[in-house]
């Protein structure tokens, strides 16, 4: 199957259109401004005597800030973000050495040490400078920066694939592998596609843990990726791994890396998965653990995790037509992702809880350190590991090509966002047009021009029963030239539960919309938020909150009245309350205060 | 109020007359042999040369297990244990300073720096080798340890309260206080009670933290004591320094200090306290934390704590006749307290979690270091800081002294257990006579000879109605001398709910059986004991369990089916099957396994 250009879709729907504007109005200069605050932009300057210690992943930051910055030229040119790219692209000219390589904090601080410590990031800020090279290159035909990255990727061949004397085989956080595949794709150079190939193929073969507090599972370097079947380790890495599997398994045509790409993929979706597309449930290694293991309060979950997933599901789309892919891709898009920008666009969570009781930060009344690693309750500008924000950035513009796929009859529509598009189609320009308000309703028309289609179309996975044709989830139409489909989907809110073994939820219920997760904040329902209990019987009623501008759901609940004993025999007295819940995705913009997403129902 | 001395009641009770009998056959020895092996008994010889590095506290957990020693010799000899402590004080005469001072760790290892570390445990080990030294001259006549200590504590006096050429005004870890006064009870010098109350008064004004991680609440040390109304801190601390501020109320008629134990009690039992009668809810400085935030998995517990809290509430019951004391008493005695040693006598828990999920310790797989502080899952032999195992040694033998309190007239019947006494009152000895099985059966018989007595017989803090003349939680009775009273308590099992403001047991419910909590284990129930809901229309049937020898009880409850899917809409499928659950008490002792305490209900 093959994708499409996010700038062949236009979307027109209200709600992602005001996402993406958002991007070009203020988080592209917000987080420009924090990391220019923080000295991440003059880094490039690589000078010895700043005051400024860069550290060792700022270039990346600003690797996926030009990136983003690339997405947005696509669509409208910003010649100021232009002038400050090209400044970072003249940096890395004027900076790199001679034989290519560039990274601001080694060149400053430790040109000794070039290559010598697998989990300081080195390839991984190559990977994501190469990334923006591409998009730059793509979206202004200035070739600069992708061209000083071909030269630094000749460099790295050289030192880890031909003379093999880097001091560590593989890189500790990925991301060069999927970012060389990409460079493959815009210079056509097999040795692009075989250095990335390589990469994949030697990890879990003998390589140095990342750190000495991990062990080889937390880098994916346990096994051979070939043998790899579940989801281990830095969640962030491992996703961005299994991507560069999938596409390595495309390419290649792997059945074997295609099959680990699956296995790995069930285990997270069906094991390791928040019910909002988080993922990574430990702080701890900012890690996956065991099965079903998928605290609230404590959730880690990382913005970058989401993503990444994101872009592993969108290769597993290519690789097959399954909808479960596009499914956890609404998920995220929904839930985990849209959960890790406020709503003004100014500020972000690293870490995504799916639960907050803000007196836990202060549990620790007579010691000075924490027995917890609790989730910040409030977003923030900037981090100091600050991987999250430009990879918002540079993911928001680019959703459009999360839309479709196809092959040269078969059009498979993924997700439903009202927008136009145009698809080249065995050479025939097929217009497509998704007429809907979804998720705020469940129909949706699509009308198809330019050619006959057979359309798929996927039903969601919170539809328990459609009567037609299907397909590995999608609902399959012969469609003529012009012709036009409606569906509609049930939008009716419900109570969901979670898995027998996910010991944190027993006894517990999520409210979803459509593939939208509801939470409760105490801002609207008062303290003490874990003792509410939905009435199971209780009918949802849909209240548009005009202040966070979101959909609000209000049911009918119960809660137990105040007693000064701490024990008593059981009592069934309960206040009848009106619990009111708004989108998960819109937390913490109010004040700090409780939230949670799985609630108590009687 | 006066209380009794332990052996003049004498209990036939099955139940506790067997675990009295355990310390005497089993528990003595099997702390005594752990100790020996890890040098605890050789550190007494200050051997400078010696490999083994004593800690700073080892003295008080040898001290422990003398006065352990003492009691079991008040009832019966025991020559060979007798022979050991002999040997232990004799290498503290031979080996102590001139002054007066010992200590194995400062005088072998940093004789240089006596009293200059506030968070170094002197005093602490000091307050229990007077507790030992007064015990052990009771149970035989020697009083060589007494005369030791009491030189000892003239040092003290001398550095503290006269020259205070100390570094430090007060201990970082409270128990020379309440060692002072019962000292004074058998010295009957004021200069020993005078020190216990200088110590109480001056702490809370300027000293030094006990160590840089922690604030002044963890030493209780953050204001004075008469302003003290919240319990703060380390919890083992907190109350052996709230039984001093008891003791110096009592003894000086403080209403002061009586008014901020009362405040710090019902702080405790109305806001911090597990069902089970554990405190101190967080491994961060072993420490209280917020109101209501009692976590299960994390619970910190510790088995010290709960003892401590019965001597805390003991000297409650001397203060004031409020039954809230003694019910506090009985909670720990029959939960937190007997928990911490297995069923054999021989291995302890120093933690004493409400439930236990073993794959949890398991969690973090690709990292070295945990992310949370979980206690352990089995009870050992013997810990590097075991200070709770001797402090089982010296409590169980002395529970007797927790049933009866008395004026000149009037008699408190605190606690139900099978037993005769003979108790002093106002020169007149009388007989009590306890028939009862309780809490197996509900009934007691009390039968008073000697005396016309004024008795108050406690109604438990479970029996929610009684009809009858009370006073503070007591029924009135005016016996004459040889009358007996029945009295019948309903022991029917019942669930429990925690006040709504306990986040961490929202929707849940315990069982009890009178003042018996109930726990499920995997063992009886397989796996995943969280989604099992009990019946909230089913009836307990009590059945005894031969191989753990306890009282389990059944109940119908409900589970969902497995299901490979992580999150599914709302299903009310359930499968009916019958719980088991055991006494608290006795969980952990077959296979590591769950265990819960807190339940869904439906």
């Amino acid at each position: 199957m093959k994708g499409v250009n996010f700038y062949n879709v236009k979307i027109t729907d209200p709600f992602w259109k005001s996402k993406q504007e958002l991007v070009r109005d203020v988080t592209v200069n917000a987080v420009y401004n924090r990391f220019n605050d923080t000295g991440r932009f003059d880094a490039f300057k690589c000078d010895k005597n700043s005051d400024v210690q860069p550290h060792i992943f700022w270039d990346s930051d600003v690797a996926k800030w030009i990136e983003g910055v690339a997405y947005l030229t696509m669509t409208k040119r910003e010649p100021e973000l232009e002038k400050i790219v090209d400044d970072v692209v003249d940096n890395i000219e004027k900076n790199r050495n001679k034989d290519g390589y560039f990274n601001s904090f080694y060149l400053t601080k430790e040109p000794e040490n070039i290559f010598k410590n697998r989990d300081c990031h080195e390839l991984y800020c190559l990977g994501h400078l190469i990334e923006a090279g591409v998009a730059y290159y793509k979206a202004t035909g200035k070739r600069k920066l992708l061209d000083l990255m071909c030269d630094y990727v000749n460099y790295v061949e050289k030192r880890f694939k031909i003379d093999k004397d880097a001091t560590f085989l593989t890189p500790g956080h990925e991301e060069i592998e999927l970012a060389l595949v990409r460079l493959y794709e815009v210079t056509g150079e097999e040795r692009h596609l075989d250095l990335a190939k390589y990469f994949v193929d030697i990890r879990g073969t003998v390589d140095n843990p990342i750190c000495d507090w991990t062990n080889h599972k937390n880098s994916q370097s346990h096994i051979p990726a070939r043998e790899q079947f579940t989801a281990e380790g830095h969640s962030v890495r491992a996703v961005y791994f299994y991507s560069a599997m999938a596409d390595i398994a495309l390419k290649y045509n792997d059945n074997e890396l295609k099959n680990a790409c699956e296995k790995i993929f069930d285990d997270i979706v069906n094991r390791k998965m928040y019910i909002t597309g988080g993922i990574g449930s430990s702080s701890a290694g900012e890690a996956f653990t065991v099965p079903y293991d998928l605290p609230n309060l404590l959730a880690y979950s990382e913005s970058c995790a989401a993503i990444g997933l994101v872009f592993f599901a969108k290769r597993m789309l290519l690789l097959t037509n399954d909808s479960k892919y596009a499914s956890v891709i609404e998920r995220i898009l929904y839930n985990g992702f849209l959960s890790s920008m406020s709503l003004d666009g100014k500020s972000f969570f690293y870490t995504n809880p799916l639960e907050l009781i803000p007196y836990m930060h202060k549990r620790d009344v007579s010691v000075n350190t924490s027995s917890q690693n609790l989730p910040i309750t409030r977003r923030q500008e900037v981090f100091e590991c600050s991987c999250c924000p430009p990879n918002i950035v540079r993911f928001l513009p680019v959703i459009g090509e999360l839309l479709y796929t196809h092959d040269e009859n078969k059009l498979y529509v993924h997700q439903y966002i009202d927008s136009e598009s145009e698809i080249d189609l065995n050479g025939k320009i097929v217009k497509i047009e998704q007429k809907t308000s979804y998720p705020r309703n469940g129909k949706v028309q699509i009308k198809v021009s330019g050619s006959d289609v057979k359309l798929y179309a996927r039903i969601p996975d919170f539809i328990d029963t459609y009567k037609g044709e299907m397909e590995n989830g999608y609902a399959i139409f012969d469609l003529k030239d012009g012709e036009e489909i409606e569906l509609n989907f049930d939008m009716t809110p419900r109570l969901v539960e979670s898995n027998p073994l996910v010991h944190e939820n027993a006894g517990k219920y999520a409210v979803m919309r459509g593939p939208v997760v509801y939470c409760m904040e105490e801002a609207d329902n008062g303290p003490v938020i874990r003792d509410i209990r939905i009435d199971k019987m209780g009918s949802f009623i849909e209240s548009f909150d005009e202040k966070l501008g979101v959909l609000a759901l209000k049911v009918s609940a119960f809660r137990r009245k105040p007693t000064d004993k701490l024990y008593t025999n059981i009592s069934s007295e309960r206040e009848k309350i009106t619990a009111t819940l708004i989108p998960y995705y819109a937390f913490a913009n109010r004040e700090e205060c409780e939230m949670q997403v799985w609630h108590l129902a009687e």
